[in-house]
């Protein structure tokens, strides 16, 4: 988690939304990301979609069955349903995000019937450090407008 | 949403799941794509997102504000969280999906509170041709398992 959040401020350097994630099989990070959607011009580039894709090209396999996913922050909606897709065992992350989350928040979509596979999901880890840093950048920003 | 089935036909052909989608802006096609998942070796290619990452990328803009989406199934969980976030003004589609739809079916994000932009909803277009394709496809692939 580490790792992520070190992302996720590299993100916010960026001027992205500073959420980080890090792809992890047997103990080794296979890929780190933050969020990417500003630099790349995609909406699909969060910081998990962005770190399941990059393992992936370097595995050169679809699905990521014995891979572990760690994000600063509760995937949203779109981000759930990728994990789910890509087979990830199990999600660690941060803060919760009533807003836009998607796993214990919102649509919960891992409880849902629609979802044909659900990691193990464990969450709090350094949950502070993650929300405070996503409240400094939402800060920040509406004090430059 | 014929150049959508075009498109499904042409990832089927390729061993993909046959499911194709357009982008359109001022009645102009930005974008058209198959199911890429398979070719890319990225869970995230479904025909939705790989079209609005083309439009996106050819238009050099992370939203899609003006664009309507042509898509011969109804859109996953991930797929229509990424069509609210890129702002999709109008989504047409043929096939309802009950398995792994989340527009009409599932989780129906775009009724959902945690859903900040939903897109107008047409559906049923070409719909017994669409989902004809997709019963074919696994079909054909269980017949030869």
């Amino acid at each position: 988690m580490e790792m992520a959040l070190k992302e996720a401020r590299a993100a916010g350097d960026r001027g992205e939304v500073p959420i980080g994630a890090v792809v992890v099989i047997d103990g080794t990070a296979v890929s780190v990301s933050g969020n990417r959607t500003r630099e790349l011009n995609d909406v699909t580039a969060h910081a998990e979609i962005a770190a399941i894709r990059m393992a992936c090209e370097k595995l050169g396999q679809e699905r990521l069955a014995c891979a572990d996913l760690y994000v600063t922050l509760e995937p949203c909606t779109m981000c759930a349903a990728a994990i789910s897709f890509a087979r990830i065992r199990r999600l660690y992350y941060g803060a919760e995000d009533p807003k836009g989350g998607a796993v214990d928040n919102g649509v919960r979509f891992y409880a849902q019937p629609t979802c044909h596979h659900a990691p193990e999901v464990y969450s709090g880890f350094n949950e502070t450090e993650a929300a405070d840093m996503l409240k400094a950048f939402f800060s920040g920003r509406r004090d430059t407008k």
